[in-house]
């Protein structure tokens, strides 16, 4: 591998709420301008799922928490586990996270977010927006909050992909000494969305960045990538 | 909160093997002035354990791979999950993740590398060598690579932490609609960590990279503030 280069994280502030029916890439390209943010070649645009789900109409009216609970269950494939009112689930993605993603942070009064019904296309749209606007080559990842067992506080990861890899496959890849790795699989699309939830935050109100200057192999990633098999998990 | 602004994730190239006894501090301080990366206010190094471990003499002879088992089981404190040969362990530290953190990669043949036994002391050690030689104010992050239930891919998180918060706690922080966050602790050194790793790799033997451009509030987190208590964790 060649000599690696600096990343850059870009807050894409300025969108603003964003109503049923937006054009996220259109919001973004504007934000974009606005900002006098340039585009380039193999920019990742990182999305928080928020403002994908709200222009897809994937908000609900819930008033009382018996109604938020009644939602979560009905978005819920499954119930991995439930401890008083914390209910952890299984989405129809496969996706194993708190509340099946149904989230009333971000959302006007009364209402709950949920998740995009299909997060890839929900990237892949947003990619030709931005790269028939462009004329560059992009990759797109939509992003939420989870939690993690055994370890303390949320960061963001990747339920959405389009336009790279959504794992980096370094299987037969030697390290520095020759010895093959043992660790083979990087979740990149997770550690992106994680470096660009630092420029984003929770109460900003930034809901897009660019990471730039990242390089990966052909591939074209999807989020079900990232789910691990049943039969592999250990912890269900 | 003010506009956001961009970060930069800079690799620090040309470490080298690290021999028991190195000053870390040293070989990065060293390798950035070859590299000519000048120091900022608030720069955050992120460097892997395993630099550290070899400096601190954390390496042992692992033959076949009953030594290695051996050791494995040496090094955990607990044994969570067990299937064939992979064993998900808690360590002293109180991280939960595959095989102790013992390591057979980028290390030389018939060795394996332990996880340094206080990383945050590692972390500190680190600092104050920077901070000494280039009289700004720094934060470290140490990391390893570690797997997670229920998603594919690795990803690397934060074990050790000096001079910044670990977790970011937004309690009573209003989303951009006034609404108080559910979310309120951002695992800020994991998306640290997981940010680094997108220019330091595995295979590229680059063992250390700087975080510029974050803010954070004051405060002095340690590794143990990510660890999730026994009793309130669902997944042990």
């Amino acid at each position: 591998m060649g000599r690696p280069t600096s990343l850059e994280v870009i807050p894409v502030p300025g969108i603003g709420e964003v109503a049923r029916h937006a054009d996220i890439a259109r919001l973004i390209l504007d934000a974009c301008e606005e900002s006098h943010i340039e585009w380039r070649q193999r920019d990742i645009v990182v999305v928080t799922h928020k403002i994908v789900s709200k222009a897809e109409g994937r908000v609900v009216a819930v008033d009382t928490d018996e109604q938020y609970r009644a939602v979560v269950e009905s978005e819920a494939a499954a119930i991995v586990r439930r401890r008083g009112d914390l209910v952890i689930t299984q989405t129809r993605h496969g996706f194993v996270c708190a509340n099946a993603g149904v989230d009333r942070s971000n959302v006007s009064a009364g209402h709950a977010v949920l998740l995009p019904e299909r997060p890839d296309r929900s990237a892949h749209t947003i990619r030709m927006g931005i790269e028939r606007a462009t004329g560059i080559s992009i990759a797109v990842v939509v992003t939420d909050t989870f939690g993690r067992p055994w370890r303390r506080g949320l960061t963001d990861v990747a339920i959405g992909v389009s336009g790279m890899p959504a794992i980096l496959d370094l299987k037969g890849t030697t390290d520095a000494t020759g010895r093959v790795l043992d660790v083979t699989e990087v979740a990149i699309v997770d550690e992106i969305a994680a470096a660009a939830d630092l420029v984003m935050g929770k109460a900003t109100g930034v809901p897009a960045a660019i990471v730039r200057g990242l390089t990966w192999p052909p591939g074209e990633g999807r989020a079900a990538d990232l789910v691990r098999p049943a039969d592999e998990d250990l912890f269900r």
